[in-house]
């Protein structure tokens, strides 16, 4: 089954680390640590295997993948003899990358997008290409009356005006050439009325929002843990300090806004009630690609005696979300091998917003997660269309 | 379904805090935080009422239970005005509470216990008593033949020698007197195949080992999302630092090493290998019954690239552990109703080293206890002997 | 030497606790844990004693000052028994305390609060009385044209504006009472050119501003430790958690920000530039009295290499500033007698955002303290005017 | 002023770090960041340039130094560019590398290093040579008459019996040969009666004990703060998690004891008490040079108000110590050159357990060095033999 997984925002951290990535595991030079999809519980044949995968994308910046590879490197993030190895597949990849599409209208611009995508899965002879929206974190989108409806967005876009944020008009470009697509960002995307139906016309699973990797994947075992042991969590504040292309976008307070929301759902709805307390993102260049997050929480127990816990996470953001990205592009491209369509909650594992999740315990996740890849492998029995 | 709860080490911190907390219960005099059967997912008629309650115990130091309360309450973990309101009520605890029999053959005890333990059940009209082990923790036992066989076994008690260490003894007494045993300690307990048999033959459930209130608990959430995330921990270390009779005790490193193994097992058995790095249990009088408790791990994701993650837990210990103690009691009260015998794995959920669990991830136990307390609910379908 | 401690803000955390701590030192019924003036190097004859303390005080609200302080004995900020005892002497402060005058143009706002200065040292028969600012912290004040020059500052008074904020009011009013003022907030208070010439006409001495009691007192050593250590500091970010009064209060983004900038100075003055990273206030109404506080420090070594040390500091800031308070006075008083005017740098130990101070460094703040102390005890010497 | 700097334990990994960043300096390949000499406070011509550094070494291993800084370079110690850069001068310095003379009598012995030390003199026409000991750490020395006296001891080095530790027979070798000796390790080194005679008597200076790095650096800034805030430190509990070779040395109880004593000599000395609390020093492998301390402390303010901070320093040991076995090397030459002879407690700044120094706080030890280098910076005028 081969694969095409197409980055939007190619050239960030994020995609340049899961290119790096993917070329190193088809290459044999590096384990699959960080991949989920290669636990002894989720791998097996419905998966496209990674000598499969082909990596495409766009990028509204220019920068040889290669000089972004190697700032990595300096950063500590990619072993800098892996990208000296990798020179030439990495060269590769490069000539597949194309520039985001830029002036005439909205619908112009997702007609280019549509045809670099059935360009790259025509050249390369994949069965399907996923599109992976990994681009910076846009501000909050001003709502528009054609974000609900098919028709009349198609008329919009049409004209002159700005009618969907760009990771909006990706999935719609993604959809209208027969693309799934994932959002590993907290940007709009498909999440449009207008979008899911295009999507359920075009008989596509797609998944998102909002790739769990660090202070959040942490809430989402502490705070199940004080719900089953009847704790009342009376605040949990946190702060996290970042540098990086993400960290200097969230540094404006829209992007940032949208971000933590997504942040403290997992709290709410895991605990039942809202503690007090907020969560910060604050921009501290000098960290570069390394986050770190504290987190003070506290809580009563029996008798209302009051007790506290604190946490400090210090992860390398890339290194965690690039095997989650091509966990999710095998993941999504299976569901669809399997005639899923619509959005796919039981990848709620991997994100801190997810569409349509029934829970935020990332073990109940997890076994969502398991269920849905068993069907898959078993031949697509729970895979059928819902 | 009038339930004795017998205290084994009922001077104690955690043993005063279980009273006194359960009395405040049946007076209405606060809430269920902390009490995990009284969650609405596991609430529910099998489970006997705080109404139904009547606690009783043994120790071998006569300090006044009232005078044990004040000192927890000066020292923040009851509320002193609480204490006061319920002199009354502890006072009828007090005369409730026996000595623990010294002298004489461990046979001669042993009979006393189970003489002393009728009697609570006689006097009170209790429909069983359920007995709970809170004594301070004892050296790692030393093995002896008789451990491994009932018949033998009865007739070493008779003899000089001290055959079985006292939690031991004080399962065997229980048992003698048709009671279910629960081991809060990390002692041995119920853990000889001669109790295994005598249990077995009085038809009579039990479950242990450690209460699961600080470290070990946070442990149980943090090692699966590594597990499940596929990200390989390098070294996982920890401090313990602790006061109160407890943490004098587990300065004694007999009583410290049997503790540790029992909080590194969860970390072996939920990531299939064991990470670097050593638990440490320090005494510092001054932290009275707050423990504080860090850990350091360190980890490495996609391509190698290392990252940690350390946390600090502030926990009253006596207030984790006495609604849990309340718990147990009431749990195993309701699965001897049922006609349950032996060991219950499916509370692995309160303990670090828990009996038969196939489990060390605490969300997968919550399932097992979850599961077992509907079916206690629904009249003991799953409640059947195995 | 009879000395009045008038406090702005006199029903507050910070006041109370004070008010409750000299009457406890003045009963023998505490120690004086935390009064730096009770260290051996710097006790001695040239500072009131605690029994020849008075205190009295304005505030704008009513709440008496015994239903504050048992509120502060509920929240753990003072011991329960202790405020049961002094009951009594917490009544006499009671009837000292008076209403914050209302009305009127800022002219005759002042002469009352003279007024009552002069009649408090007058009841009491004092030698002198120390006027402290321990007011909720105002937002940063409107720049006036009259703050330049003290004719103009008593005509402007005399108008219906409000020219100057609350604290430099009461400094006004202190200062034409003939009294000394210290600013323990972060407020404008006595730092206007017009009141440094009022100060310079009427002989007094004052002192200020922004009590350091937590996360600013641990970096004026922390900072002081990679400067002397030639180490680069490279980010250093904090965040202040609080509850309480003051916390709800600092959450107003302008009082906010002069806090933080009061905050950030040390970092700036002792290391000769300023490392990236922020400072941050946010109110968490359960955290009460008791403030945590996280900072993280980046830093380079030889040849570069990162390394990193963050700290969380948990106190109860009424608890740490009250002693001060006490201190402060004592000193202020002292200074008074023996002659000195203008601002008292030597007293910067005690500040976030000292002035005139030539250092940020604790150490070297203490050396100046110790030394004025030293002239104060040998009878003034270096205690003259300057 | 040519200098020799020679390294015992020349292969290890602080002799290393210091031998590649003493040529990095001189070669003008890196700034002096984390030299305390280099500040403006302390720089001028009293002390030897970097440009006429020399240095040389004794170890028992082998291994070439430009393994070892391959090997430190790949852990992210130091830069790998720049070891690549300085291949030729490494080089260099391994020529001037001599194996620690074994067999035959301790004399031998002794006289074999000090031949050492008089040919590199010779060879490179050096001013003079400082011996730093940076050898792995010893288990607590032996006890010998011999200790004593200076005749005894010459006596009993002819002997066949192993009367001095390796650091010891160092420092003796070091005196013989007209070298000043500084030990940056916990071991005796020149800690005996014996050995302060022979420095007497040849009018030698010598430094140490114990580079102050990591905790115990912070320690002497943290408990000056507690002490001159009158605040009562109730405990004081750390732990040391560390890899690389000293890491695994400490593992060894012997040597952990040592080291753990001079890391608690701090507290006691600067609070006039010993909180409780004890410090441990844990092998953790995988934590490679860099090493985590984490320290609880507990303290008590105001009416007896309990409060807490804690640290985690997260440190490259090498690269701390490093650049400071440079500046005692300057600095030790300089005070050679100026006459002085016997112990320096002018350097305490530099040492957790430092020779005769009158004061355990940072910033006095600060002052004190300052003074002792501008009087060298002026001719030696404090720096007469004293
Ligand atoms: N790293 C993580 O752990 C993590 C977790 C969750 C979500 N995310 C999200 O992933 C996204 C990428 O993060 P990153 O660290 O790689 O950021 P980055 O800034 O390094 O990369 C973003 C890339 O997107 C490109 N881009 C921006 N707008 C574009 C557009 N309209 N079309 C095409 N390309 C565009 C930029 O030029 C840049 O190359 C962010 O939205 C972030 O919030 C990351
Ligand atoms: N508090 C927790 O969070 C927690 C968690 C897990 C396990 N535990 C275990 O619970 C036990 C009790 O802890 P604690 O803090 O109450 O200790 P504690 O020292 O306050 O109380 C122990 C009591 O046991 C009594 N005792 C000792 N030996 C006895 C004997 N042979 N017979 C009868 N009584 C005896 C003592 O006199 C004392 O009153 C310990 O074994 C501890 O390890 C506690
Ligand atoms: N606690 C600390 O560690 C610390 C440290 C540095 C500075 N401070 C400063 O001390 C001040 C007091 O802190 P707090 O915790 O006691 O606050 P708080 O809110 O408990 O008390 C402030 C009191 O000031 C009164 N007040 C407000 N405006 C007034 C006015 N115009 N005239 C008279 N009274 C007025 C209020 O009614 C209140 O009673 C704050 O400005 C705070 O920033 C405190
Ligand atoms: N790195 C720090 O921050 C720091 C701080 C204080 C003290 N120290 C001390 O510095 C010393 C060196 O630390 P390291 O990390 O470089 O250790 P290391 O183990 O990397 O190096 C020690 C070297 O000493 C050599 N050696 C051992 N015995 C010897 C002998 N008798 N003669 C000659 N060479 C011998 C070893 O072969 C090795 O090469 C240790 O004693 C350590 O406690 C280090
Ligand atoms: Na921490
Ligand atoms: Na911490």
């Amino acid at each position: 089954m081969r694969t095409g997984i197409w980055l939007m925002g190619a050239r960030g951290s994020v995609a340049t680390t899961s290119i790096v990535g993917a070329l190193a595991l088809r290459a044999g030079l590096t384990g699959p640590t960080g991949c989920v999809t290669e636990l002894p519980e989720l791998r097996g044949p419905a998966l496209p295997a990674f000598a499969d995968l082909v990596l495409g994308g766009h990028d509204v910046v220019a920068t040889p993948l290669i000089k972004r590879a190697e700032a990595l490197a300096t950063a500590g993030v990619l072993p800098g003899r892996l990208v000296d190895t990798l020179a030439g597949e990495l060269d590769e990849v490069e000539r597949a990358l194309r520039p985001a599409p830029a002036g005439g209208t909205q619908a112009d611009r997702a007609a280019a997008v549509a045809r670099d995508l059935t360009d790259f899965r025509d050249r390369h002879g994949l069965d399907r290409v996923v599109v992976v929206n990994v681009c910076a974190t846009e501000p909050a989108a001003v709502a528009h009356p054609a974000h609900a409806d098919l028709v009349a967005l198609r008329a919009a876009l049409a004209g002159p005006d700005e009618v969907l944020p760009p990771s909006s008009l990706y999935a719609y470009a993604a959809f209208t050439a027969g693309c799934p697509y994932v959002d590993f960002t907290p940007s709009t995307g498909a999440r449009l009325p207008a979008l899911a139906a295009l999507a359920a016309e075009r008989g596509l699973p797609y998944a998102g929002h909002d790739g769990k990797t660090g202070e959040t994947l942490v809430k989402s075992v502490l705070a199940p843990m004080f719900a089953m042991r009847h704790l009342a969590v009376r605040s949990w504040s946190g702060v996290n300090l970042l540098g990086g292309g993400d960290g200097a976008n969230l540094a404006d307070p829209a992007a940032n806004a949208a971000k933590v929301a997504s942040k403290q759902r997992v709290l709410g709805e895991t605990l039942g009630y809202l503690p007090q307390g907020d969560t910060r993102i604050d921009h501290v260049e000098e960290l570069g690609d390394f986050k770190t997050a504290w987190d003070l929480i506290t809580f009563a127990g029996f008798l209302g005696t009051g007790m506290r816990m604190e946490f400090t996470w210090h992860g390398c953001d890339s290194a965690l979300a690039a095997p989650l990205v091509l966990d999710l592009a095998r993941l999504t491209a299976a569901a669809h091998a399997a005639g899923r369509r619509g959005p796919l909650p039981e990848l709620a594992f991997f994100f801190k917003d997810p569409l349509d999740a029934p829970t935020h315990s990332l073990v109940e996740q997890w076994a969502l997660l398991r269920d849905l890849v068993a069907g898959l492998h078993r031949g697509g029995a729970d895979g059928q269309p819902r």
